[in-house]
C-alpha cells in the first residue's frame, strides 16, 4: 500500500505563529491563559495546558494571568473589556486577519463606505464590525442584494477564508455604482492551496484520512470536499479512531490534515496505518 | 423630410464651463488671453475673440495679460511657467480632467503604484503623467502586457475618455496581481452617451451632418461612428458648407454635434437645411 501526505497539511501560518507565542510566553510568565482554546484542536490544547498554557472562555474567569489573544482574534468590545482587567495582553491573533481589521477601521475612517464579502454570523466577521461599531455592509456573495447610495467612496475587504473568485466579481459588480473603489485584499490563500490539494489527493487515493479537531470547521471543509469526490473519507482527530478493517483492499491511501492539525498527529496517524499493515 | 438632432449634441458640461469663465472673466479684466484655443472649434473660438478673449500658443507669447488655462488643462511644467511669468490664471480645466490630475498627485504621494487606462501621447495623459514626474505605467488596454512587482499597491485612473468596460477588466487583472487597489473613476460619461446616440441616429436616417472643428477629435470621432454604420456622413464645421445636392431625395435627415460646437452652428445648420428644402 502506499500512503501519500498533502503537502499543505497541517499547521497554518497564523496557528504556527499563535502556538509558538504561547510557548514563547510560557517560558517568561508564570500564569498564562489563551482566551478561548488557541486552535480548534483539543490534542493540542491538552498538551500546551502541560506546557503551562491554560484556557478562559470567559474573561470573568481571568484573574491576575497573560492573556493571550488566539489566532481567530476577538471583538473590539471583548479587547476593551480585557484592558480594564489591568492584565497583560499578547497577541497572537493571525496577521492576516489583524490586517483585515485595521484595514475596516482605516477605511472607514478615510470615509469610505465598508463593504465586507463575508457571513454575517462568523465570528470573524462579527469581530470586523465591531472594529467600526457595526458601520458597515455585509454581504454573503456578488449576486445577493446591496443597498448602496450613488457616487460613493466604496472600501472592500472580505473574511480571510471567502473565495478569491467571488471578491472579484463582487468588485466589478461594486465598481460600476461608486465614483472610488479601494480593495483590500484580506483573503488568505493558505486555505484555498490547501482545499485544492485535498481534492486532487482524494481523486487519486481508495480512501482518505482526514486528521484534524472534529469542531475544526476548516478540517470539517476538507473531508466533506474529498466526499465530494466520492472517495471513502474519514474525518478522525488521532491516530486511535483509526480501524483496522477500514485498510482492508487499499491499494493507495491518502493523508490530509487541517490549519490546527498539528505535525506530531499526522505523524502519529501516518506510523499507525504502517504498524497495521505490516500485522 | 424630416429632421433630428441628437440629444446630446454640442458643448459638454467641462466645455460650457470654460466658455462661460472666458467670458466672465472678460467682463472683468481688460486684457484675457487662453493658453491654447479654448476650445477645438474656429468659430467658438473667433467668437470670443470678438468679445475680448484672444488666446497664445507659446507661454513666451504672454506679456502682462489674465491667462485663462482651458478645459483640456495644461502640464504641471506649463503650470510652473505661467507661474513664474507672474501673471493671473484662471484655471478653467474640465473638473472630471482636474480629477484625474489630483488623484494622480494623491495616490503617488500615498505610496500606491500609478497605473493610467490611456493612450501615451495623448495630450491628457501627458500632463497626467508631469503631475507625478513621469511615475506612472500608461497602458492603452486591459489586454496588453504590464509588468509590476508582485504584492504592489495599487492606483488605477484612466484618460477621462476612455471605455469604461476596459476599465472594469483592466481592475480586474490588476487585482489579481496587487494587495491593495485603488481604483478611481475618471472617465467621463458624456463622450460615451453621445457616441451611443450618435450611432443610433446613423442607423435611422438616410443622411447625418455631423458638426465640429475639423481640428477636434472627438466630433471627428462621430463622423467615424456614423460611417461604420453605412450611413452618408459629412463632417461640417458650419451651416455654409452645406450643398443642396447632399440633400436631394432624402427623407430622413440627422444632426449631430461636438462637445465643442456651440449650439448656434447647430442652430445655423438646421436652419439652412429647411432653408434650402423649401426653395
Amino acid at each position: 500500500m502506499k500512503i501519500k501526505v498533502a503537502k499543505n497539511s497541517g499547521f497554518c501560518f497564523g496557528v504556527k505563529r499563535a502556538v509558538n507565542i504561547s510557548l514563547e510566553t510560557t517560558k517568561l510568565k508564570e500564569k498564562v491563559v489563551t482566551f478561548g482554546p488557541i486552535i480548534h484542536n483539543p490534542q493540542m490544547v491538552s498538551y500546551l495546558k502541560k506546557c503551562g498554557v491554560g484556557f478562559v472562555n470567559e474573561i470573568d474567569d481571568i484573574v491576575d494571568e497573560t492573556v493571550i489573544i488566539r489566532s481567530h482574534g476577538i471583538t473590539a468590545q471583548d479587547y476593551k473589556k480585557l484592558l480594564k482587567k489591568r492584565v497583560e495582553i499578547v497577541d497572537a491573533t493571525c496577521p492576516i486577519v489583524k490586517k483585515a481589521q485595521d484595514f475596516a477601521k482605516k477605511l472607514t475612517q478615510d470615509g469610505f463606505r465598508l463593504v465586507i464579502l463575508g457571513e454575517k454570523n462568523h465570528p470573524e466577521v462579527k469581530a470586523l464590525l465591531s472594529y467600526v461599531d457595526d458601520n458597515a455592509i455585509v454581504i454573503s456573495g456578488p449576486e445577493k442584494k446591496i443597498s448602496l447610495q450613488e457616487n460613493q467612496k466604496i472600501g472592500l475587504i472580505a473574511q480571510t477564508t471567502q473565495i478569491e473568485e467571488k471578491f472579484e466579481q463582487l468588485a466589478v459588480r461594486l465598481l460600476k455604482s461608486c465614483k472610488e473603489l479601494y480593495v483590500v485584499k484580506t483573503i488568505c490563500n493558505a486555505t484555498f492551496i490547501r482545499q485544492a490539494e485535498t481534492k486532487e489527493l482524494a481523486k487519486n487515493v481508495d480512501v482518505l484520512f482526514v486528521v484534524g479537531g472534529k469542531n475544526s470547521a476548516n478540517t470539517a471543509r476538507l473531508a466533506e470536499i474529498a466526499r465530494a469526490e466520492n472517495c471513502k473519507t474519514y474525518h478522525i482527530e488521532t491516530a486511535a479512531e483509526i480501524e483496522e478493517k477500514s485498510l482492508k483492499n487499499i491499494n493507495y491511501l491518502g493523508i490530509a490534515g487541517g490549519a490546527s492539525t498539528p505535525d506530531w498527529i499526522i505523524e502519529d496517524v501516518k506510523r499507525r496505518i504502517k504498524k497495521i499493515k505490516k500485522t
